[in-house]
């Protein structure tokens, strides 16, 4: 018994709707990384046998998410996870950008911090950078893009999915247009691989980030797409791996386990879509009956397992600690930013009021999820909200 | 059944001898990152119990690296790897330099290529960069780099342990310098933390880094120690994570499996030294009987496992081909520049003609390996240089 066990709750005691923060390892991923943990470790940089089965894994892998994902296998590249990738995505397109002398870059005010923070680098770093906002649904139009492009223009970024309202993006529109006008398009694909299709090739993106946890895969992993003809600037300089743009040894076991995740989530995609749409709806109405309740976002855009809403006159800091309490793990918007007590930027600029956005509430719903479980959530929520109104003043 | 399953080569049949390149996991920290793999697969992020369950067990394993390691917790600083590691340190010290206005660094010709190429990165951005040749065993001494000191000297950066030669260099004295003269001095200890005591308070070192696989934990994990006072640089941006110096969700199994991987390498390491030491020993004289055999680097400073040797009139990669087909794992140097022809960087810093290091061939032992596997090596080296040298006109 390790000394870094801990006592770990029984899983089977916990309703886990949390899957926008991360989700369990598909068992199959775990079983084709433990070849990789337990005896195959060699090094894929090493000539002997031992490297060159490593070697073998990791090239495997890398053709077959080429092939799940519609990209060359020369055009993926192994990071360390999605911020890593967002951040060699952003940095890369400024480099081209610097090289045609563009230092305009258009985005989104509800991406992820690993987009935003580097735009922020960057613009300390001479770049100018215009944030879209989107509408009241949390939705970024093509329009918007359009009007925003200039001559200086290098880079468009539009997350594929937010993590926050799950609403989808129309990427494949302002990728179209960004190619027409010879700017770069990277997306946030975090939230979206291994739950929507995509396909890399037809999409004319440029840039690609995803992250193997969001998708059944081992955490520590991810990768970045980079079209032909643009090499990623490396964030991290050494030994020659991933063709000169990601130094250090290659994360075996992480790899292969990601290709496996991915594998497993595209087969399944279209059940498991089915499955988690029925379950989100069905949330969706449980949780708008409980009076005073908004829906963020917009059912008909939303394309993965999130069902956000604003309970009125609630902070969600209680309620998320009472449900985790009855066993209900959710989220009040990204795990990223959970320490922090300010509102959701992503709510923010979808225009919603700061205090109605301290009652938000995300559940992201997987495949491994239950209708009875979406019951008990919409029974739980409902019992609590009252019992919080109660005592905050019998509200609603 | 896994796709991405291949034939694998039982390990009994091999003998494996790259240690510096990559080690196999403890069996310990396998166990060890298991429930947190399969079962308790939180995000440290999410304030609910299963993420809370990640973030104490990635605390704890914070603690104990801290406690092995002579640290603060709070001076760990969880990268992906050794490579990030020396990337961000060596970022970090040159920020702290520029708003010192010092722009001068002083570092070695054998470091590692994640220090040499972000070394050639900075150079670009305007630093003058001082690299010292180590004499022929392959040592960089004290007096070097105070010669080499100057009033725009913001950082030294001198290597613990080669990872060609296992030549240790003086870091306490060249540390214990820096203080005095108020610049920060970094040290890459990827070959040296777990195999020989390090002792982070007291030796003055203001940055260091460490990657788990190279002392018996999992790929895709490591860590920057952060003196307390400076802050690193961070190279992802994003989410608050490692106090905001490294985004990107926690890779909670690494963390957790580094640390054990860690606790078992310094409770074992008086004997492992013991051991490997005697190995090496046996080794270096076997192999130094073979006719112009030289040994790279000098036995009374060698740390770790590693024996380097340049064997005359010898093509190494026939060499290391042959070894391979006889079920031995070597390198001719390190598995990061193993793709690339030429003569090691190292060697060639230490004044081996080019001639002699295309014969080098570096064995690093582990302390898996027995007596019984050394005689076994010595045997079929001497067997396939005596054959090699018959076919390529007599030699020796």
């Amino acid at each position: 018994m390790s000394v870094f066990q801990h006592n770990i709750q029984n899983d089977s005691e916990v309703i886990y709707a949390d899957h926008a923060a991360t989700t369990p390892l598909a068992p199959e991923a775990l079983e084709a990384m433990l070849p990789y943990l337990a005896g195959s470790f060699g090094n894929p940089g090493s000539h002997h046998t031992m490297g060159q089965q490593a070697a073998r894994a990791v090239l495997s892998a890398r053709e077959r998410m080429a092939e799940l994902l519609h990209c060359r296998p020369r055009e993926i590249y192994f990071t360390s996870g999605g911020s890593e990738a967002d951040n060699q995505a952003l940095l890369t397109a400024a480099d081209w950008g610097r090289r045609q002398g563009k230092h305009h870059i258009i985005s989104a005010a509800l991406e992820h911090p690993a987009v935003l923070r580097t735009l922020g680098f960057l613009e300390s770093q001479g770049f100018s950078i215009t944030l879209l906002n989107p509408n009241r649904k949390g939705w970024i139009s093509v329009e918007q893009v359009c009007a925003a492009l200039c001559t200086d223009t290098c880079l468009v970024s539009i997350m594929t999915v937010n993590n926050e309202t799950g609403m989808r993006q129309p990427v494949e529109e302002i990728a179209a247009l960004c190619r027409t006008q010879g700017v770069l398009f990277h997306t946030d694909a975090v939230q979206a691989v291994g739950q929507i299709p995509l396909d890399f090739a037809e999409m004319q993106i440029d840039l690609l980030s995803l992250s193997a946890h969001k998708f059944h895969g081992p955490k520590g992993i991810g990768a970045l797409l980079c079209r032909k003809g643009l090499t990623p600037v490396p964030l991290i300089r050494g030994g020659g791996q991933e063709r000169g743009s990601r130094a250090g040894t290659e994360n075996v076991p992480g790899v292969v386990g990601m290709a496996e995740a991915l594998r497993l989530s595209c087969a399944g995609m279209e059940a498991s879509h089915a499955h988690i749409a029925r379950l989100c709806d069905r949330l969706t109405d449980g949780l708008l009956r409980i009076p005073k309740t908004y829906l963020n976002g917009d059912r008909a855009c939303r394309a993965s397992g999130i069902v956000s809403v604003c309970i009125a006159g609630i902070e969600r800091d209680m309620l998320l600690l009472l449900l985790d309490q009855d066993g209900i793990c959710a989220s009040a918007g990204s795990a990223c930013s959970a320490g922090a007590l300010q509102p959701s930027h992503v709510l923010k600029s979808m225009g919603i009021p700061d205090e109605l956005a301290r009652g938000a509430l995300r559940f992201s719903l997987g495949r491994d999820n239950t209708m009875e479980e979406v019951e008990t959530i919409i029974r739980k929520v409902t019992e609590i909200v009252r019992t919080l109104r109660g005592t905050q003043g019998g509200m609603g």
